[in-house]
């Protein structure tokens, strides 16, 4: 690792000068919130020497430039609302909070896409698209508290997926800062491109390792005139997993989104919210929505899902109010919190063809080290979101999760999954990371980020270490 | 540039001794085929010193690394197909020809992939999935001669990028051998992914730079049970681009293929063919293709077509075979070089929402230089396949042409266009790529190059020179 020099009086002076003194954030100035994210809010604060608040790309650039000539760490941070401690400053230095810089540039009606600065909230994004009749797909479930930066950083995935691909899928071209200084416009507003490298969808995913976004270009999709929503119960877990199999092998069905939950979970949001949204469930169940042109098509498509649900074994199908499911989905999280304060997150991935054998091990791995297993699952895509709960008999619970953990890691890979569907790797997946990836594909990946950083200063212990290369 | 050594008959000797002598072929054993592709054939052949035809990839490791400890510079070759000069061995060395590595590895049917080696023609790749009830949609114009690792080196796009996207997004994992000789698997069979850099993305469309592709995981499509075909002739281009806009915003059409023919391209077809594929065309011609799910479906969608083409004032709408349209389609180079010997090809992409104003440019570009422009353009996503023709007045055209490209270029990358929308760079490109790309985005590639062939081992002078860097 590359040994960074502290911020002294004279650089500080000329961050001040940069920025403006009012957005050079230090000592009691910097607040609790700037020394964590969602992922490490209960770990012991990590603060930097110093918060930024640029206004624009050229003063990026310009702290970026500083940062090289002194070595500094840069962390650059959003919504603060990642899941890996991506934008936590683990060595000190500069935080580069992006938040003033969150107006919606432009959208383009007929071309059908929107430029936006990196801290435009998501949702709001969302709002403005819907607003003009159109779609923006990204929809990953903290969409009120992250940012398309964060989005970008993570290649967050989200409800859509299963139809309208990951945050890379919505991306044409990024102004960023390299992690040198320079500005830069990477992709095009193109539907195809052979012309050199195709660096935006190495940025996308890169975890502000690689670059800074300061400008994003994303596509938007038409308004479908209906979205409508259906709540099917399942026996068991499997049964939902058939039935997520079924309904994407079916060529009518076309699904915007499947989300799993199982039964626990759904009477814990029941519970949190203070109504039936699941109905009181006596299974696990499943969210279908999909989207429509037609009240024709809604009916066809809804007698095709009760067919196909009812030969599965379906307890229910009905149809449901999006504006209670949808919000009901998002917390499912907090929920499950409220009433088990020792919960443990996972992001695992597996091929949609495997979530039959991902359930398995959760059972097989819940008896054997006695924790309970909660799911709230993009089935459609694979992207397994659990949480993990200690059984309240298990007094032996710290000893025993890394343990379950190293075992529900190993067996994922063995089925072709993976570590991360969304969240990224952060600091906390990184010991694991390098554990379980290929050597040779991780040093292919350290490769390029001391291509691009070579005085590795920008957001610096995040996905690996770079000792080891 | 790296200094390059000579291979030695002490080389040559490991080098028959890693995959046999008999495919270790040199001096008259070299056929002329080995000295161009489909770009260069008209030129110079430039020859490498050995072509070896390795049998696996364990075989192509050991080359790389042989390679590396001697600095002899290797091509990698497909098809031989390529239009920009991507497999000619521009400093000697070895070519390595992957016809050996062809077989269809495996195709599964419940999860919808297949498993393929590099040198699998596209055409057999596609046939296979269609004989086992799918679409692979990747699907350029020379599926007959090209194979699927060409396809991934130059990320070809196609006729059915419109709705399945190109190359790259049907990929899910690569076994690659890297420029160090290291066999690794990157990528995985997942929807979702955010576990470290996105290196399949990276690797598709880097022409052989970066890695060589000796195993390919790749997406099929559900086949749909109808695929109507339409042909559509409008009074002008203009009427064309018009057309596919309002084709592209309706949201019940989802078009498989869109593709733009200008009459007298057309009609050089129909000569070439002897057949009145387009109906003996009175103007310029769109070809559409939808996948559908029913009868119904197809006559709702073909009213809608007709609709929409009267409204922007079409002669012609109607029904057309498939197997007549396509073969035709693909053909229209050949056809026209059959009457126009001197012609001289672009591989432009723009917006789609900016085809008018390209179209604008070609008309007052063509006036200017006396030269005349043909297009088989894939209009659905932009890219603009040219054919340049001098008119035979045009007495000057090899002093004009220089300079009517430099025109167009810069023209086509005003409007948010791009050099190459899937033939690639090559070495045909290199140096008007070096004059239009932003030279920051050009120095990140050549970075991500620099880190992953330190040596410059791994087609050399493709894409950019790296003395630059």
């Amino acid at each position: 690792m590359t040994k960074y020099n502290p911020i002294t009086p004279a650089i500080l002076e000329q961050l001040q000068k940069t920025v403006g003194e009012e957005y050079t954030l230090i000592q009691q100035q910097i607040t609790e919130e700037y020394g964590h994210d969602a992922a490490t809010k209960n770990d012991k604060p990590q603060y930097p020497e110093v918060v930024i608040l640029p206004k624009d790309t050229g003063e990026i650039a310009k702290i970026i430039k500083l940062a090289n000539q002194y070595l500094i760490p840069v962390t650059p941070r959003g919504g603060g609302s990642g899941l890996a401690g991506g934008a936590v400053a683990l060595y000190g230095g500069i935080l580069l909070d992006l938040a003033r810089m969150n107006k919606i540039i432009h959208l383009d009606r007929e071309a059908q896409y929107i430029v936006v600065e990196p801290s435009v909230r998501t949702s709001d994004l969302q709002a403005t698209a819907y607003q003009q009749g159109f779609l923006y797909a990204g929809d990953p479930c903290s969409n009120d508290q992250c940012v398309i930066a964060g989005n970008i950083a993570t290649n967050a995935g989200g409800n859509r997926a299963v139809k309208y691909g990951v945050t890379a899928d919505q991306v044409y071209s990024l102004e960023i800062v390299t992690p040198l200084g320079e500005i830069v416009t990477i992709g095009s507003r193109l539907k195809k491109n052979a012309t050199g490298y195709n660096l935006p969808r190495l940025l996308a995913g890169s975890e502000g390792t690689l670059g800074i976004v300061t400008k994003a270009t994303l596509k938007l999709q038409p308004l479908a005139p209906f979205n409508p929503n259906y709540l099917v119960v399942m026996p068991d877990l499997q049964g939902v997993v058939a039935l997520v199999k079924e309904v994407l092998a079916d060529t009518l069905l076309d699904p915007l989104s499947l989300e799993l939950i199982d039964i626990k979970t759904a009477k814990d949001i029941e519970g949190y919210q203070n109504y039936p949204v699941f109905g009181n469930p006596v299974g696990d169940c499943l969210i279908v929505q999909w989207e429509a042109y037609s009240k024709e098509e809604i009916s066809i498509r809804k007698k095709r899902l009760e067919e196909i649900a009812k030969k599965q074994g379906s307890l229910v199908v009905k149809a449901i109010d999006g504006d209670i499911i949808w919000p009901a989905r998002r917390i499912w999280g907090k929920a499950i919190e409220a009433k088990n304060p020792l919960r443990f997150s996972e992001d695992l991935v597996v091929p949609v063809d495997k979530i039959n054998e991902f359930i398995d091990i959760l059972e097989d791995l819940s008896q054997k080290w006695t924790f309970e297993f909660r799911i709230a699952g993009h089935a459609g895509d694979g992207n397994m979101h659990l949480a993990i709960i200690p059984q309240p008999e298990n007094t032996g619970w710290q000893t025993a999760l890394p343990l379950l953990r190293q075992e529900l890691y190993a067996q994922t890979y063995e089925i072709g999954g993976r570590l991360s569907g969304e969240h990224g790797i952060g600091f906390k997946r990184k010991q694991t990371l390098a554990t379980l990836a290929d050597p040779i594909e991780l040093l292919l990946m350290k490769s390029i980020k001391m291509a691009f950083d070579p005085n590795s200063i920008l957001n610096p212990g995040k996905i690996f270490d770079m000792e080891a290369v």
